[in-house]
Order: structure tokens, then C-alpha cells, then sequence
């Protein structure tokens, strides 16, 4: 087995890396000054320091921090002999960093420089869902509306959430605003490009969050360039993996399983090879701590991976 | 003045009218043998009967009870010499009943029989933002992913939102499924032709309730015939009537207003005339009662009401 490091351990995509993580032996945990020293489940936190990092003796690095942390500390890790698996938004678009949905483009990681990046949460459904109808069809556009719950925020959104009186509950964007989009939605676009290797792919996003802890909801309507009706759509899908058809998606049922759902497969009326579907998964674990477990498993069985 | 009925005086809708009627002097209000009896405003609840309806005596009944109920009563208005402005789906796609949102095709009203349907009031809200935009450009399709909250299903809904724990909160969709959509989303369509006039426009809604109390929101895609670009759109909205444009329009901020808000217009990058935008309204006042209420007030302006 490798020697893990788990850096943000204390956050909420590192509670669920660290559920996932219960049958490796070699696992460390590491966060900022704040709570290293302190205990987590029997185990001394660790400061994420550069040095420490860079110390060597780690074989993969999961890191589950905030963008500006990782882009400092991500490079001592690699230094150290480390893969580094990140999930957040600071290498995903960088052009020599493979950005990886196992079930969408898992070959890609074996391509990677020392890091690998995990994409955004609503991606990485939205990935596990459209490729196996892109395969069979070839994408031509996709559109989607976002009901994303406060979990993709952190965890302090939740407690939030959880503080506040349900007169007060709205829908919410609490995302930077660039052009006339916010932030969000040009990931799920830049990522969809690339993880597809569709340049050009038109993709628009509409982001919205809402009043739910755990799990994204997605409708989606996507044009293909062959005709794919429901029924063909829907047995591709049941034979996907990680993908699970129902007949309605919601947050609750994702959440805290592996599989990501799709149903409500229609027909679009308004182009001829439209389709509309929802998708629903659990953006802490397949949208984050999964993902990036998968990517390293993925290394260990092709030997990609010190063991 | 006009001596004005209000049928469902208890419900949420009602409770909106029973508001927005305070400056008219000439008001009864009528419920179920339940809550017969029992004062509201200081005024004493009549059991909305056949006979009570048909004796005569009111000039406008709003009808704001269940399907049903409203099959049952609303003939016995009419019989009365009331103009009954009903907002079940009853009566909505009945050929010889307008189904009026005064912003979009006011002038139907004056075609009535006795009735006149509000429509559904996810179809409202979408109707005051999209019909400038369609005598402008000439609407091709709509897709609308809604956000619809809770007091759409009735006070019973609010009630079990404010009891339930945040833990519980889930997207779900309480609708009867009638093929392969909800009966939502195939009033949405149909009601949205009937409105336009256009008995062939492609409209595919993909609806879902959301743990919020009161307003809907709606993330629309549109294509049109005539191309129109995000800004001229904007400037069409900014002087439709009933609509704000707003940079994020959410539920919140919606409920308690009269306005539609819209916002959030952008290209559609898919399609050359394509748009997309995000509506919000208050599902209980301009998805209910306040358009039931501007009805009567443009029968009374047209001297097609009894005064």
C-alpha cells in the first residue's frame, strides 16, 4: 500500500477522503496551523508545511484545500516524490495537468507530471453521465441548470444553512462574477472542453444554489450529432458505470453513494437529436473525494504508483 | 365598486387576495363547511355552496380552491351573474375560456363567457418575461428548468417545510406523472401556446420544488426567429410592463412584490438566435392572485364589469 497524505483534512471533502480511506494503512493527515495537533480519528494532524511536504515519504498527496494554498503547496509535494491528486480549481486548466473523471478520460492520468487534477464538483456528474452518450452519439451542445447544495461552498455554508430560519431559505449564487457569468459556470464549460477534448463543444451553465446540505441536482439538455432517442439513452446509461437510472434524481438519494443517478431521459422537442435528462450526485464524494481516490487507485493498478 | 366574491378565502392564495382587495368595499368571503363561520378581517366566512353562487348579488367570484371544487362552483357563478376569475387548472385549456396574463393577452379577457382562467403560475412568470422578447423576435422554442417553492403545493406544503429539519431538505417534485413528464411541465407548455397563440411552439420544462417558502425561479433558454442579442433583450425588458431586471433574480426577493424580475441574459453559444435568462416571481401574488385581480381590474377599466 502507498503512503497517503490527506492535506485539509478537517474540511468537509476531507472528512469524506478520510471515510474512503479506512482500509489503507499509511494515511497522514495534515491542515493548516489551526488545527494541527490536534487529534482526528486517533491520528496527530499535521501542519501543511512546505518542508514537510517536500520531506519525501509520502506516494500520494490528496489535496482538499482552497486554490491560492494549493498553488503554493502542491509543487513541495511533487518535489517530495509525491503524485499530488487536487481538487481544487488551481491546475485543472493548466495545459500539461491531465484533469481527470476516471469513467470519462481515466487514461489521461497516466499522462500526469507529478499532478493530477480533479474537477469541479458539477463537472465531474455531469462527465459520468454525458460520456457514455457522447461515445454512442457525439455531443454537439449541452445546456444546464445547477440546483447545487451549500456542501460545494464548505463547510461553514452548511453551518449556515443550518443556523438559519427556513423563512430565510432563498436561492442563492455565491460565486465570482466574470463577464456575464459567474465562475462556476465557465468551469463546468472550460473542464467539460477539456475532459471531453471537445475545444469547441458550446456548453452554457446556469448556477443556482440551493437550500440542500449535501448533493447537486443538474437538468440538462444536451443536442447530439446522431439521432439517440430516450430508450437507446437510457440503456447506455444503465450500462455505464458509476451511473444509476431512476426515475427521479434528487440530492437526498445521492447523497453518501458512489453512483451518480440520472433520470427523466426525454426527448428535447425543440432540435431534432435533443435530449433532455437530469443527473443528481454527491458533490463531497463522487464531485470531490472519490474522484480523486479513484485517480489514485487507478495508478495503483496500472503500477503507476509507488506500493 | 363591484361586490366581489373571494372563494377560498383560508387558502395561501387566498390569504393574498383577501390583501390585495383591502381598498374594495364590497367583499365576502366564502371556504369550505370547515371554516364556515369563523371570522377573517372581521368578517364573517360563508360556506361557499352551489345555492349561495348562484343566488346573484356578486359581480367578480375569485376562485381560488382546488380543481375539483372549482368544476363544481364555478357554473353556479356564473348562473349568479358573476364573472369568475379562476385559478385552478380547471379551466384553463377549455377553448371557449380565456386563459389571460393582462401583460401578455389582455384583450382575451374581454372574450369571456362567464370565465376567465389565470394560469398555472410558473407559466405567469415566464409569460410577462417572454412575451416582449416574442413580439420583438418571434419566439422558436423555450426550455425552462424551474425552482418552484413550496407554497406552490398549498399552505400545507409551507407548513411541513417550516417543520421539517434542514438535515431532511431535498429537491423533489410532488407532481402527478403523466407519460413522460410531470402534469407541471405539460401545463407549462400547453398553457404557454394557448397565451402566445402559437399551437406548435416547442416548450419542454423540467420542474422541481425546491426548499424554499415562497417564489419560483426559472432558468430559461429561448431561440427566436429574428435574431436578438442579450442587449437589445435587456432594453425590451427594462420597459415591458411588470418586469424589474435585476442582475440575480431570486425568490426572495421576488415574494412580496408585484414585479416579475429578470436577469441573468446572456447568448445562448448553441444556437444563433438563442438566449438565455432567469425569471423569478411571487408564485402566490403575480402567479395567483394579483393576476386574478388585475383580470377584474381590466374588466372594470373596460366598463365589462358591473360597477
Amino acid at each position: 500500500m502507498p503512503s497517503v497524505g490527506v492535506i485539509g483534512a478537517t474540511g468537509a471533502v476531507g472528512g469524506v477522503l478520510r471515510d474512503l480511506l479506512r482500509g489503507w494503512d499509511d494515511v497522514r493527515y495534515f491542515a493548516s496551523a489551526r488545527s494541527a495537533g490536534t487529534e482526528l480519528d486517533g491520528k496527530r494532524i499535521e501542519e501543511a508545511t512546505p518542508d514537510v511536504l517536500a520531506a519525501g515519504g509520502l506516494d500520494v498527496c490528496f489535496f482538499a484545500i482552497g486554490a491560492s494554498a494549493s498553488l503554493e503547496l502542491v509543487p513541495h509535494a511533487v518535489r517530495g516524490g509525491a503524485v499530488a491528486i487536487d481538487k481544487s480549481s488551481a491546475w485543472r486548466m493548466k495545459p500539461d495537468v491531465p484533469l481527470v473523471v476516471p469513467e470519462a478520460n481515466g487514461e489521461r492520468a497516466l499522462e500526469h507530471n507529478g499532478v493530477i487534477a480533479v474537477p469541479n464538483c458539477s463537472t465531474i456528474q455531469l462527465m459520468v453521465a454525458l460520456k457514455p452518450l457522447h461515445d454512442a452519439a457525439g455531443l454537439r451542445s449541452v445546456r444546464v441548470a445547477t440546483y447545487q447544495s451549500v456542501s460545494g461552498a464548505g463547510k461553514q455554508s452548511m453551518e449556515r444553512l443550518r443556523a438559519e430560519s427556513v423563512e430565510d431559505h432563498d436561492l442563492r449564487a455565491d460565486w465570482t462574477m466574470e463577464g456575464d457569468e459567474f465562475e462556476e459556470e465557465a468551469k463546468i464549460r472550460e473542464e467539460t472542453r477539456k475532459i471531453l477534448e471537445l475545444p469547441e463543444l458550446p456548453v452554457q451553465a446556469t448556477c443556482v444554489r440551493v437550500p440542500v446540505l449535501v448533493g447537486h441536482l443538474e437538468a440538462v439538455w444536451i443536442e447530439t450529432e446522431d439521432a439517440l432517442d430516450p430508450d437507446q439513452a437510457r440503456a447506455l446509461l444503465e450500462s455505464a458505470p458509476s451511473v444509476r437510472v431512476v426515475d427521479f434524481p434528487s440530492p437526498a438519494q445521492a447523497a453518501g453513494i458512489n453512483d451518480v443517478l440520472v433520470g427523466r431521459i426525454r426527448r428535447d422537442p425543440a432540435t431534432p437529436n435533443g435530449l433532455a435528462l437530469m443527473v443528481a450526485g454527491d458533490n463531497l464524494r463522487k464531485g470531490a473525494a472519490l474522484n480523486a481516490l479513484q485517480i489514485a487507485e487507478l495508478l495503483l493498478e496500472r503500477s503507476a504508483l509507488a506500493a
